[in-house]
């Protein structure tokens, strides 16, 4: 061969080589990711949407994740299952959910009389509670990511006011997760209906009470006009959603797309926390112009005494059942106790002072 | 031209034209961003060091910003007049610190008995707090974004106790800011000094008393060995830092390197604030076991009502003087009003029942 054709040889070579690098960087990677929320219901459904669209912007279109509504895959809680099975490649939803299929995801979405949001947030990123979180994960093939905060939810909607302990026995109230079982050790009858069926379910007088999640959400819902007793939190502190993606998907996308998608869930979940912290200023100021009827009540001291009791009781009966979940609910206990001192000299002090 | 080389000719300009524009996305762009902190001081330093791996690492190596902390370019408190003169690209410290300079920038950090970390977050980024910001930096050609929260900062290390107004006239103390302000109201000699000069200026009787941040910084620094009655806080209950990006540095970049630059930044404010909580409950805990001799107090009710009074009158004073800053601090004062009655029915209460 003559040394003109060997140099436009390598020069081919060469070239070849560097576009087929340069156009497997631009491989596009698509994504599906199944929510428990209904297409329109703000801010849970914004946390997925946000999050598409930073990681669609961010990688100059190589990342696209398509997000199905519930009404599209019809299974608003089994998005863990679909995850996993590979049906989906991601999920939104909340932790709590699947607590029936693995007892060690229920302390991730919030625990009765446990951390506030800025205190969980601390604990997830900076505590150590996020790898617990992929420790428990880690049996289902599944990374699990905080995906936002509701903050403190409130304790719901009441027929009548409840004065003592009595009041709560034999009334049939919508009340899921673990705090369901706390209001059944307290004589409620419990049960969980469908977020859409919650109106009606009051209106024609199948339950008595209802939680749901707080004014941003609540106020629209009508739920006033039959149950006026409004009563503030204590089950739900600081409830976090759960961003879900399949550990295989995850590892077959390049570092930075990887950052990218890590990065967009994580801003995602902290911005949907102060959308919501926003929609509640608003819906509760609307809520007090224009329902003066609804009276907001915090539940006397000897009911959330029963409460604490009751808590107290099935964690150590819960805790008894599985290693792991015993190793998560005293770690956030033990983080709880440092991190509540510091809430009440900072945060608790500052608001008594100034409300 | 022989049909085989214009078809040459062809696949040559195309290829080529191919190869540039991919190039054309790869090309690596540098910033460089001055810090207001030195090089070890952490949580802040880190909200820029962290925003900077984020962008690095998600643009594959394209977007490279390079932290310099004080020691590299002397100039802590100048941050807004480098990056507005194009000595640096981008900056991260806090907006008060040149309200010399420019009155409108004071209200981006913190108010005295304004608002707590996540009513300030749901302001900026959903309630119209980042518009207003932008607004005001227009003039100086540069972009400014929430860098990171302290939450409430502590009110200080004074010598003896503060038990009426009394004890606080005439006692030297270092406090920047518009707190300075209202201190000097109340009779109390103001000064500032740089960080690194604080426990000097103690011990040599310069000074009587101090403000600088809160457990997560303060315990390390040994006030308590000579002040120790560490006051609760009331003066920045949320103090958010800066990011500050060129305009014109800023807009050269290409959409998706834009995105990540703002992603980056906005994660990492967040991240701070988490980061610092967790260090603020590590650190109190720590502090109440190793120096049981700090003696933590709250301002007496007469102490606080002065303090609101002269906070007041000077905002009063400040808002006459500037449209702008008087439409800033409007704003706050009404989104405070809604935003706090939320603050006060969830995190209040649920706190008020849980400590």
């Amino acid at each position: 061969m003559k040394t003109k054709n060997v140099l436009k040889l390598f020069l081919t070579a060469g070239l070849l080589f560097g576009v087929s690098t340069l156009f497997a960087k631009e491989k596009v990677y698509k994504l599906k990711l199944a929510t428990t929320w209904g297409p329109t219901l703000s801010p849970l459904i914004d946390s997925a949407k946000n999050m598409a669209q930073m990681a669609k912007t961010m990688s100059n279109g190589r990342l696209i994740i398509k997000v199905d509504a519930s009404n599209k895959h019809k299974s608003p809680l089994g998005i863990l299952d679909m995850v996993k099975g590979g049906q989906y490649d991601m999920g939104h939803s909340a932790s709590y959910y699947w607590k029936g299929k693995d007892i060690n995801t229920l302390p991730f979405t919030s625990m009765p009389f446990g951390l506030t949001a800025p205190e969980q947030y601390a604990w997830f990123y900076y505590g150590g509670g996020l790898e617990l979180m992929q420790k428990v994960y880690e049996k289902h093939g599944v990374y699990s990511f905080p995906g936002g905060s509701t903050g403190v939810q409130m304790g719901g909607w009441f027929r009548k006011e409840i004065k003592n302990l009595d009041d709560l026995s034999g009334i049939k109230m919508r009340i899921p997760g673990f705090a369901g079982e706390i209001m059944a050790k307290l004589g409620v009858q419990v049960t969980n209906i469908a977020p859409g069926e919650l109106y009606t379910a009051l209106d024609r007088n199948n339950i008595d009470a209802l939680e749901w999640v707080g004014p941003s959400m609540d106020v629209k819902m009508g739920f006033h006009k039959i149950a006026p007793f409004y009563y503030t939190g204590w089950h739900e502190p600081a409830s976090e959603m759960q961003f879900l993606v399949n550990q295989k998907v995850f590892r077959k996308l390049p570092k930075d797309l990887r950052e990218i998608l890590r990065v967009s869930m994580r801003l995602a979940a902290y911005d949907m926390y102060a959308q919501n912290y926003d929609m509640n200023a608003i819906a509760w100021d609307k809520m007090k112009k224009e329902f003066p009827n609804i009276q907001v009540k915090t539940f006397p001291k000897p009911i959330m005494d029963a409460m604490k009791a009751a808590n107290k009781t099935l964690r150590q009966e819960m805790s008894s059942k599985s290693k792991l979940l015993k190793e998560v609910l005293d770690h956030q206990d033990a983080y709880m106790k440092k991190v509540r001192e510091w809430s009440k000299m900072s945060d608790y002090l500052y608001l008594q002072d100034n409300i």
